[in-house]
Formats: structure tokens, C-alpha cells, sequence
């Protein structure tokens, strides 16, 4: 684990939950708030988000308090600050900035929920909030560490799962590669490849994730993108072609992946980080011609994804299955945490530019 | 049936065989041939075949010899071509076109063909040819037109049959939209997704064609997309978004069609017309991040897809069900004759146009 923007501290054991406030019924009780202030062009700047200090109501019932300990930040984050329609509404100018959270109840009026439960909720950039009972689901500390319910045993490991065995299906000798494969997606991505019997090659940018991806991760082989040998170096580490790109970057990584794809692989698209900043319509050549064209010719299958789609048929399975990966280390994790609700932006900035390492949260409990 | 290029006769019953050469051990015959003279730089030219006249070896143990009586033009004929590397060699320079062809067998050293069937052939642009019988398929001309074997109940309906049933999946009440769709394989693909419960848009050019779609092919709707309202017709015709997209020209129509694609949309591609006489990288702006975003945001599945892959799975319930559905009139088809091996270049041409009405065959025997 990767710990920044304070001291050291493991995330690895069960978080300690007895340093909080303690929970009292009608406590008044103010949110740090991290807010949408402007729709960004290219990258967000620190004017896009406006940090403010809100009392939060009393609770009604059915509701509990929550106080935030951990705040993930993803890539689809980028897509809700701005305005275009996507699978899901953007964030409106004022609005608190949406993501997922581990939480600690400190005060409940829910039959559901007990002052001192860990909870995964989806409160956004927020030291405090209050919540429905039912829309928090509770975390067993015992299990694994609670950050995890944001990254390998979340929503990130269970786009890899869901996408890459339900739409990607590799085959045991087949050549599986993802990008950003130090990210929680990427790594759990190759990880699971191997463990169905198929060749991992990871792209990352830079010789220290390379390394990670072979020597921690267990990739087969690990490209980087940044190189001027990057071409060569990916034909090098898919002499067979690749049968399945996981794709989650686009960008001139996945024009490389795409000239080495065979007949009938498969492509599950489930972010395009590399174009999520891009403020105008790109300029030529006009490339999706020799696209379908590739996609014509190598009978290939591109289907996009949103996890979410998946939870109904894949999510017990996943927990079943990651669960029992992570606990006997068959699937590794890395964890980027930052320290600090208000360093979120900049955490935020650097994940997309490809400057973190592993899955981003942010440390937001004291 | 339309028929083009000489005096008007209809192919829509059993051809009559007794009017070749009597078929004789030892015959010397000639063939008339049309070669690749060179590789087409755009829109194939004259001076891009050549006609020959070739006299044909004697046959082999197992071989028969055939005379053609109608060729099949198809658009994948302009891929082979070209140079570039597709799903299959490209055809070299002076060798015949290749093509599929129904032929009499007029003299046979195999106990698999007698003089007088009538086969399913792959014997090219040529009047005549040496085949080995197991490369043939014998046809029952009782059964239907035999020129029908390299149309509706051949690979262009196959290519609809399995692309739509299998990659497309039409649920009843879904929308199916299919340009080119006077063509063998768009008529085809409308008229299957209408009984399988689903609304069929036809995209054609032209007003003859888009009625020829709803009065004669009983298509729910047509938009003809050289109208300078395409975009608004489309958006009439289609109001409850598109479901399945079945791709065979790429260009504009694709576009107009993408941005109405619902969530779950599938896209069988198993063509790109529009693009086929391209000569340069098209110059920009670049579609592809854009076409790659609705990918994912939809949750698009793209599916390019050769009908051979098919075969084994999906022919013989293809001749059952197609068969049948010709039978009894559920799925009817448009023929484009034009007679004389001589005029297969110009026929060819205006095929990549948009210039036939239906699937283009060549009546090559007298």
C-alpha cells in the first residue's frame, strides 16, 4: 500500500472505529463538503470544486449518520462533472460531488443499522452525511479491511470481474490485455486472466509499474506505453496476437492493441480515460473507418459495459469468488491512499494524468 | 425480377439444361475468362480486368466440367481486389475473379455429379470451368430458381439469416434498421427481423427503392438517405430509438444510425460498402473517440462477422427456415440480371454505387 499526504498508517487491518465521536440521538452535526463549482474544460482545476462547511438536518427515520472514513475516487467522476448526458445524470453546479464511501454509523434511526457499523454508502465528498438505512450496506471488518470494499472487493474489482469473464470469456492459452494495469481495475483484470488459465500482459506508463505489474501482480509481461519501443514491445509480449483487450484507457495505447487483435477476439470497453479531459472533437486523420474495418475483417466483438448491468447475474458469484482470492492471496491489490478530504481534487487531477499507483482513496476519517 | 442488358427472361423457373453442349469425354473447351489486370485505385475501371479466352485442361479423376449459368456479384469481390490483407487472399494479378457461381455440369469424371446438374459452384468470372466435385453442391432446380442459390437462399440471405438471429438477436416490438436494404442481404434482414416480431426500417437510396421497401418487402418504414432531411426521417422512422443496427455500408447512414442506437443496441457488421473504394485515410475530424464513447455510455455490442463462421452452426437451419419462408411468400426477393460475362465490370461498378436494384447475378450461359 502507498500512503501520501501524511503520515503512515495501514489501511491492511480492521479500521479502528473507537476514535469517532460517539453517537447521540438529535447530535448537530456540520459536513466538510467538497462541491461542483464549474463544469471543467480539460482538466479540473481547483475552481471547478468549492469546499464549504454544511450543518446536516436531524435525522428522519429510517436515516443514520454517517461520518466518512474513506472516499474513493474513480475515473467515471470525471464524466459527472460534465453536462453531456452519459449513463447516468451529471453532477449539478452546487451539488456535492458524487462517489462511493466506507462510513461509520455514529447515530442510527434504523432498525438496520447500529452506531459503530461500517457501511459502504454512496455519500460522495463529504466528511459527514446523512443517509437511507437501506442504502447502506454493511462491511464485516473482520473480513478484510474496509478500503477494499472500494477497490479489489468493489465496484472497481467487480468491473474486472463482471467484464472480463462475462464479455471478455478468455480461454486458457489465450493472450488477455488491459491497460492502466496497475490500476484496481487493470490489476485485477490480469490477475483473473491468470487464474483462468490465460497469458496477462499489463500496459502501464513507466519502468517502476512495469515491474510491479510482473514481479507483485504476476503479469506474464508488462509493457510501457511511454517508450519509444512501445510498439515493438507490445508485438515482443503478444507474439500470438491478443484475444481479449479489456479496455479502459483508449488513447494511441489502444490503436496499438488493436492492430495485434486476432480473428474473433473480444473487446470489453469500460472507460476511456485517455479521452475523458478532451475539450474539442479530435482532429484527423478520421481513424474509425480503418476501425470497423479491423472490427469487419477480424470478426471482433466490441461491447461496452457499465458494471452495473451485471450485479443482478455476477455480484454473489464475485464476492464469493474475490473474496476467497483476496483472503488466499491469489489476487493482489494496491492501495494509493491520500490523506485529507480536501486533497481529493488534486488526487483527482493526478489519477487521471496516470500519477497514482493502485487504487486511489482518499483517507477521510480522522 | 429486373433484368438488365438484354431481352427480358425470367429466371424464376427451372432453368433449361438442354440447351448446352452435349457433355462428351475428352471435349476441349474454351473459356471465356475475365482476369484481374490490376489493382483498382478507387472505383474498379475497365482497363482493372481483362478478358481472355482460355482453352481448360482435360478433366482430372474427380473433377467435372461445368459451364456457368449465372455468377454472383457481391461486394466483398472489391476487397479481394486489393492488396490489403483481409479475411482472405487477395485475388492475384492474372487470375480470374473469383465468385460464386451456378453451373451445369456438362461432362463429369466423378460418381458424385452427373451430366446435367445443375451445382453450386466457386468458379469465378468465367463462362466455364474445371472443378472437383466435392467442391460443388448440387442444387434442385424444382426446388426453386437456381439462381436464388447465390441470393435469398444462398450467402446473402445467410449472411442476414445468421447476422441478425445470431448477433443481432430482434426481440418482438424491438427496432431494426438495415441500409442498402433493397439489397440481397438488407431485404433479407427485414423481412426476417419482421417475423421475428420486430419493426423493421429499411435506409435506401432513393424514392422507387424506399417504396419498394414498404409495398413490395413490407418493411414498417423506409428513409432514403440521399433526402436532405435523412436526419429528421430517420428520427420519424425510428422514434423509439434502434435496437439492432445491422451494418453493411458504413458512411454517413452509419453515423445518422449510431447516434439513435438505445442502451443494449447490437451491430452486426458484415459490411462497409461506403468505404470500399476509398483511396486515402479519410482526413478528419476523427469519429473514433466519439463512436467509441457511445460504446460505452449505450453499452453497445459491435460484432463484425464473415458468414462462413456460421456454416456449421447455422446452415441447415438456414435452408430449412429460409426455404420455407421463400416457399410460402413470408420473404420475397429481388433479382438484378444482366446478361453476359462481358458486362459483369460495369454491373459490378454500379453495384458499389447503389446502382441495382436487388442482388445482382450476371447470366452468363445462353
Amino acid at each position: 500500500m502507498t500512503h501520501r499526504g501524511g503520515p503512515e498508517q495501514g489501511s491492511t487491518g480492521p479500521t479502528h472505529l473507537d476514535d469517532g465521536p460517539v453517537g447521540s440521538v438529535e447530535t448537530m452535526v456540520t459536513s466538510t463538503q467538497v462541491l461542483l463549482a464549474a463544469r471543467p474544460v480539460g482538466e479540473p482545476t481547483d475552481d471547478d470544486f468549492r469546499i464549504v462547511e454544511t450543518d446536516l438536518p436531524a435525522l428522519a427515520e429510517g436515516q443514520v449518520l454517517l461520518r466518512t472514513l474513506f472516499l474513493s475516487l474513480d475515473p467515471y467522476m470525471r464524466g459527472r462533472m460534465s453536462e453531456a448526458k452519459s449513463y447516468a445524470e451529471p453532477v449539478a453546479l452546487g451539488d456535492v460531488m458524487v462517489g462511493q464511501t466506507v462510513c461509520e454509523v455514529i447515530e442510527s434511526r434504523s432498525d438496520r443499522r447500529a452506531v459503530g457499523d461500517v457501511v459502504l454508502a454512496y455519500t460522495g465528498w463529504q466528511t459527514h452525511a446523512v443517509a437511507d438505512a437501506r442504502a447502506t450496506r454493511r462491511l464485516d471488518p473482520a473480513s478484510a479491511p474496509v478500503s477494499t470494499a472500494l477497490g479489489v472487493l468493489g465496484m472497481p474489482g467487480f468491473t474486472a470481474y463482471a467484464g472480463l469473464l462475462e464479455i471478455g470469456r478468455p480461454q486458457a492459452g489465450e493472450t488477455v490485455v488491459v491497460a492502466a494495469a496497475t490500476g484496481p481495475v487493470g490489476s485485477a483484470v490480469g490477475q483473473i486472466a491468470r487464474l483462468k488459465g490465460a497469458r496477462a500482459v499489463g500496459i502501464a506508463g513507466g519502468a517502476e509499474k512495469t515491474r510491479a505489474l510482473v514481479e507483485e501482480f504476476g503479469f506474464d509481461a508488462a509493457v510501457d506505453h511511454r517508450s519509444p519501443t512501445f510498439r515493438a514491445d507490445l508485438a515482443a509480449a503478444t507474439a500470438d496476437g491478443i484475444d481479449v483487450y479489456f479496455e479502459n484507457v483508449g488513447g494511441h495505447v489502444a490503436d496499438e492493441v488493436t492492430r495485434r487483435l486476432n480473428t474473433y477476439a473480444r473487446v470489453p470497453v469500460c472507460g476511456l480515460v485517455a479521452d475523458y479531459n478532451a475539450t474539442e472533437a479530435p482532429t484527423g486523420p478520421d481513424r474509425l473507418p480503418g476501425y470497423m474495418r479491423r472490427i469487419l475483417t477480424q470478426s471482433l466483438t466490441v461491447r461496452g459495459f457499465i458494471q452495473s448491468e451485471f450485479v443482478p447475474t455476477h455480484h454473489e458469484a464475485f464476492l464469493r469468488d474475490m473474496g476467497a482470492w483476496v483472503a488466499d492471496g491469489s489476487v493482489r491489490y494496491r492501495e494509493d491512499v491520500v490523506d485529507g478530504l480536501t486533497n481529493a481534487p488534486e488526487a483527482f487531477r493526478g489519477m487521471l494524468a496516470g500519477r497514482n499507483f493502485g487504487k486511489v482513496v482518499i483517507k477521510v476519517g480522522r
